[in-house]
């Protein structure tokens, strides 16, 4: 039985531990460097070889995930230790677990034959979602390795686009024929001796593969065993396509609380299916590239990654915040004039720039999670703006008066604290009128409106901010 | 069988369909209000029952998450006519799906009465979920109505705090005896008619209810009948405890790719199960949570919310900004004298502040997840201290040299472009440092570091920001 490290504490211990007898070894090693008596490998045999094996015991006890844990919780030379320590029948499985960034650095340290090996003990649905990563070599070695089903299955699973259920399949399905009776199936299963991890259905086809019902596990436990499956079988049922967008499956296991469903092709042969393990998955991910992308992250970064990689990952998000903040410092020199003859203008603008960008992208929160959901009509389209605006004109009346006051009495001017109160109202309405617009363009325009969004709403309300006030304070304040 | 809808481009359809119909309704009703010849009940009789009554046939045909879908995207108006629509048999149901605040507005609109029946079709778990939105009243009346097992279950779900698995379970296991064969279970479990969902093991508990091990479903299918339970059962499994944390079970549910799993209390008595989907529904709960607080609203909104209610959710993250824009504010203002010397200072300030706060972001991203996912020790905060130091220096390198060369073409004073770059490089570092430490002090004390940290860098790196380039604009550019 493997140890299992459920809570967050108990991880960190492990962690700890790991990184002692890690960091035990190292110190060997360098004592062993400086000191030259003795070739530094016979040294090191004697003084760490019984602490790196005990680390080698601990590591097999540990399910993949957590091993994985480890690996992607090092620095790159200690995760390399670690890696070596892993047995090799278990490198593929771990593969699966780590993160793209952490998978990256591990394939780099290992070299043909062990990449080929790896993939031995994986399904075929298994090597699919490795193959991205490892060299053309490898994949043509492993191509060869294979049956014909399994290539067959290889082929397919590498076919469908990334975020479609094809790519989220799997191939354990367990098939019947509908004119058996359940004593038959029963006996069927158990020559299996073990099945399929997710198996609280299986697949009832014909002659041609075609999907014609589900037999629940559960059914056939309570039901009688002389009864045929066609008798016992659901007739309706979830089923995927697996040209299907992969979010949309999620959906629908999480609204119907499925463990388990048919793919289908487009005729309706059964290609695979679809288990809650891999929905948890892709939820999971899903979520993570959102809060990479709202971080202004380009993607996964090993947290232990080079300087320039990390680089590399976050230039992009910095560039075009850069350009957005050249345009606003372009729209405050349009009024240098202005505020050369009343400087409390500088010190007031990035107030009003900086509580529209909130507001706004309140807005847009609201809006790209809706239509996310698709509950957003024509007609509620409209609702939602007269709603935003309205929500704008109380805000910018509340929040323009604080403004207002702040700039009053610190400056003494109360001209100033007007002008103030009425950009904070009109840069709201804007926030406002494109918290609503930005998104809802997007989405017409087949574009994701959670990519982006937010940057494009803080650059407008920014620039926007900037101008209304200053342009406001040089109709009615400067001369 | 129920409809499905399964595609967003279904939902949307359904939602078009729904919202025809009542708008025909409403149209008709307003004609009825203006001709004033028939009492406008038997107008709208004659008019659009039959409209209705459809409308209310394909509400019969559709699952309560889906109900739930178009009573979220339907205005308050509407929403309420639908709500009466749906069967009283189903309304508890349809509460559970849909998102608080609208469950709000649905439970506002239904009498004591009404609620008290919604409740009955509930299994305990579930009315314990609906509890914190019911008058106290109703929850009386309940209770009453509860046998005595079933008080015992709804108290014992409604004593766990929120976030802890013992609020996420539910009572639906199936248990029996380890000293009976495969054999009595099965004839056991064909009594039972149908077994719970979700129920891919079934649990071995002795006299005490204490949990001996686990019994999968798919080893009865497989295993001989004659043989005993303690023979064929698990022995070594994922358990939680009822007070354990949610998010640390769902962890396990993810990593250990679990169907359902038994929640014991302290003295390992057995007290309820959890399931996928529960944990499915917690991960969603809380990625919406966090995107909701990322952007800035307190909690889930109705879409339409009225505008005082919308105000009312986005107030506290608009004053808490205000306040920081307000710091900033007074920053710049300390400085007056040198922008009325150099405005060009007052254009240029908003770049340095805006690339701090994106890019100390980029860092508090990686922090908080790497915190979350249990990755960092001592030992690697240095490490990482020193790789967001070595990014921010690159970066502020290539970006201060960009923003200087901007600054020199704009201004024509290399002196300029010298103290813009250097304040970029310096509030760069600032960003790295803050955007560590940050994360790592809240996570120190106690505080969840993806709550707040956010708003605290961009603050931090606008009057940081603001404070370095202007100070150092006055040291060697103003006299």
């Amino acid at each position: 039985m493997e140890q299992r490290v459920d809570t967050i504490h108990q991880r960190e211990q492990l962690l700890q531990q790991v990184t002692a007898i890690l960091r035990r070894h190292k110190h060997d090693e360098e004592l062993a460097d400086r000191d030259h008596r003795a070739p530094r490998e016979r040294v090191e045999d004697l003084l760490h070889k019984r602490d790196l094996e005990r680390l080698q015991r601990e590591l097999e006890r540990l399910h993949p995930a957590d091993v994985a844990y480890v690996l992607e919780a090092l620095p790159l030379d200690e995760r390399l230790i670690v890696w070596d320590l892993v047995k090799a029948d278990r490198d593929g499985e771990i593969l699966l677990e780590v993160s793209d960034a952490v998978r990256e650095t591990l394939i780099a340290s290992m070299d043909e034959q062990e990449l080929v090996a790896a993939t031995e003990q994986l399904d075929t649905d298994e090597i699919a979602d490795l193959a991205p990563d490892l060299p053309r070599e490898v994949i043509q070695d492993v191509f060869k390795s294979l049956s014909v089903e399994e290539r067959e299955q290889l082929r397919a699973a590498m076919s469908y686009p990334e975020d479609s259920v094809g790519a989220l399949m799997d191939f354990d399905m367990v098939e019947v024929r509908e004119d058996v009776t359940l004593e038959v199936v029963l006996r069927y299963l158990r020559r299996l001796d073990e099945m399929p991890d997710h198996t609280d259905q299986i697949f009832v086809v014909d002659r041609e593969d075609r999907l014609k019902g589900l037999l629940p596990v559960n059914r056939i436990l309570v039901s009688l065993p002389e009864k045929l499956v066609s008798e016992v079988m659901v007739r309706e049922f979830v089923e995927f396509n697996a040209n299907e967008k992969a979010d949309e499956a999620a959906a629908a296991f999480e609204r119907y609380d499925l463990v388990s469903a048919p793919v289908v092709e487009d005729d309706r042969r059964l290609v695979g299916r679809m288990t809650v393990n891999a929905v948890v998955d892709y939820i999971r991910e899903s979520q993570d590239i959102e809060i990479l992308s709202a971080g202004g992250l380009r993607e996964d970064e090993d947290l232990f990654a080079s300087v320039w990689k990390s680089v590399k990952n976050r230039w992009t998000w910095l560039a075009v915040n850069l350009v957005t903040a050249f345009i606003a410092s372009r729209v405050i020199g349009a009024f240098e004039q202005s505020i050369a003859q009343l400087v409390a203008l500088a010190a007031l603008m990035p107030i009003i720039a900086g509580i529209g960008g909130n507001s706004g992208n309140q807005t847009i929160t609201m809006i790209v999670r809706a239509l996310a959901l698709g509950q957003i009509t024509r007609d509620s389209a409209r609702k939602l703006f007269v709603k935003e605006l309205g929500v704008s004109m109380l805000n910018g009346v509340i929040w323009g008066s604080v403004v207002g006051l702040f700039a009053f009495l610190i400056y003494h001017n109360w001209q100033l604290g007007l002008v103030m109160t009425a950009a904070m109202l009109l840069n709201l309405l804007l926030a406002a009128v494109m918290g609503v617009s930005i998104p809802l363009l997007m989405d017409k325009l087949g574009r994701d409106p959670a990519l982006g969004s937010s940057v494009l709403i803080t650059a407008i309300t920014d620039s926007g901010g900037f101008f209304i006030f200053l342009g406001l304070a040089t109709l009615f304040l400067v001369r």
